[in-house]
């Protein structure tokens, strides 16, 4: 059932729901899916693979659809185009996660759209406020994939509420990190946010880019199977400043090298032609699986149109009730 | 208003919050205000001092006031008869954390008291269920002070609510871990808790058996000033199992010492009489304050019936209704 919050009627969607930007599994497909199910879809631009993304645009008309897109703000700094080229088909929202802001909220306001920012720690929040953001998103360390990984949703979502508050702002809250079902949406409502970016519950979708294999092995984990680490960055050559880190599964490769980086850099070549292996025959005690801790709620593979309904099985209205 | 859960009602309580048993901090004054403010108070029976707790017994009443008492479960399996002393004085229950509770259920079962056990983890959690606990406590590692740390309350609490209802169970569960104001209950009880384990915001009490520097202190951090460590574990002497680390406030000490614990155990003579020093002075710069992320949200000391009043400042019924 529809719940109603300052999201939903700023952004004009249904559900106060939004897609994670997941790079390559968030695509045209999956967005797609999530803006039709009444939530917000967000394509995953990620580092900037700039042919992906054309590909993607290609059968995607974000204006019509109701569609934004997600960026990697350390990385899209190095070829800043590949915000005009969405910002020239007039995105939903453009989500900026991982780096500073600045330079591109005065481009994305001018092309008439809103800026979401990501941040993991009041210190990004505030400046994320300074610059102009819209939206910020409170991301616990909690979720899967890249983030500052320090705080927890729990806590840092009423005390970024309570700064929005304490600067007089009017920017929305999102909550992003161990939201996977009903309860974590109310949950997060309640804490003071005006919705929940999900990413592993639609990774375990029917519409996500991602292998079969992949999801089987999602089905079977906890939480505690997860674990926040580096070392994929080290292997895939990804040059991520030292704030950030990533959840994933905790699998052989994250234990014989998390903790050693110093050894993984030293024989890099070796390893990176094992983990490239794994990738391609999808052997996920070598390859990374990105999942967060709430992959332990997840028993089945599912559409987007009923993962969303089951994202809202509430009642109308009391969540909102609750929060005064 | 009184929110009533199974929790509430089991036990007997009027709220569903439960005062976290802080070593030393819980003391018979604090545990009776909580208490007496309607929710459940528990003496910090911590590591085990037979002195202070033989001393805060001499002037509660525990049956009659409704207190009950927590153990450092592998601190108590060294000095067993203390169990005795609180048993055979009718605890409202007692509430293990940190090691295995098996050793001690059936005593605390035969004296008719409640066994609560805190766990951190899936593993943990179905340990409980199996040895008879009757109130699991799912901890994330958003806490103040010890636990395992690897999970998030956020998680962690709907996926020990799906373990209990899989098992059959009957066992209630509360959550422990950033929770400080109306929000974090509401959170964690539309997450599928029956109730709320409170510890930092308690800890910034008038009652509580803390300093006027600590709380001075704490009232100036945000939960981006805490960090999880073990350095005051080895300073301090104490020989906690490798599983449990501890959140703290991220001082000089901390800065100075986490990751270099080899470097601190070999130079422990030294560090130790600085780190004594610090203690008595109240220097928290150099002496430990056990706090959680939570302590960003918290403005001010209050009274216990303050707090239990703001923790509980939402409309009756309601968040039971999100639930179903």
């Amino acid at each position: 059932m529809a719940v109603p919050t300052r999201f939903t009627e700023q952004l004009g969607v249904e559900h106060p729901v939004v897609l994670a930007p997941m790079d390559y599994v968030a695509d045209a497909r999956l967005a797609r899916a999530v803006s039709r199910a009444g939530g917000l879809g967000l394509l995953g631009g990620g580092y900037g693979d700039r042919d992906w993304l054309l590909r993607e645009l290609g059968g995607l008309d974000l204006a019509a659809e109701g569609v934004g897109c997600g960026f990697i703000t350390w990385s899209l700094a190095s070829q800043p185009h590949l915000l005009d080229i969405v910002l020239e088909r007039q995105p939903k929202a453009v989500f900026l996660s991982f780096g500073d802001p600045a330079p591109f909220v005065e481009r994305i306001h001018a092309a008439g759209v809103p800026v979401i920012c990501q941040v993991g720690n009041l210190e990004h929040a505030r400046h994320a406020l300074e610059v102009g953001a819209d939206v910020l998103v409170a991301q616990g360390g909690e979720g899967g994939g890249h983030g500052v990984g320090t705080r927890s949703t729990l806590t840092l979502v009423p005390e970024i509420a309570d700064l929005i508050v304490d600067r007089g702002s009017d920017a929305l809250l999102l909550a992003a990190g161990g939201i996977a079902d009903a309860r974590g949406v109310a949950a997060v409502l309640a804490l003071g946010a005006d919705g929940a970016v999900v990413g592993t519950r639609f990774l375990v979708s029917e519409e996500a880019a991602i292998s079969a294999e992949a999801q089987a092995r999602a089905l079977l984990l906890s939480g505690d199977d997860t674990v926040r680490q580096s070392v994929y960055d080290i292997v895939r050559g990804k040059d991520w400043p030292a704030v950030y880190s990533g959840r994933v599964l905790n699998n052989e490769f994250v234990a014989q090298w998390h903790g050693r980086e110093g050894a993984l850099t030293e024989q890099i070549g070796e390893v990176r032609a094992l983990f490239t292996t794994a990738v391609e025959v999808r052997d996920f005690d070598t390859a990374n699986l990105i999942v967060g801790e709430a992959v332990g709620l997840i028993r089945s593979v599912e559409s987007v149109e009923s993962i969303v309904r089951s994202l809202t099985r509430f009642t109308s209205g009391r969540v909102a009730e609750v929060r005064s």
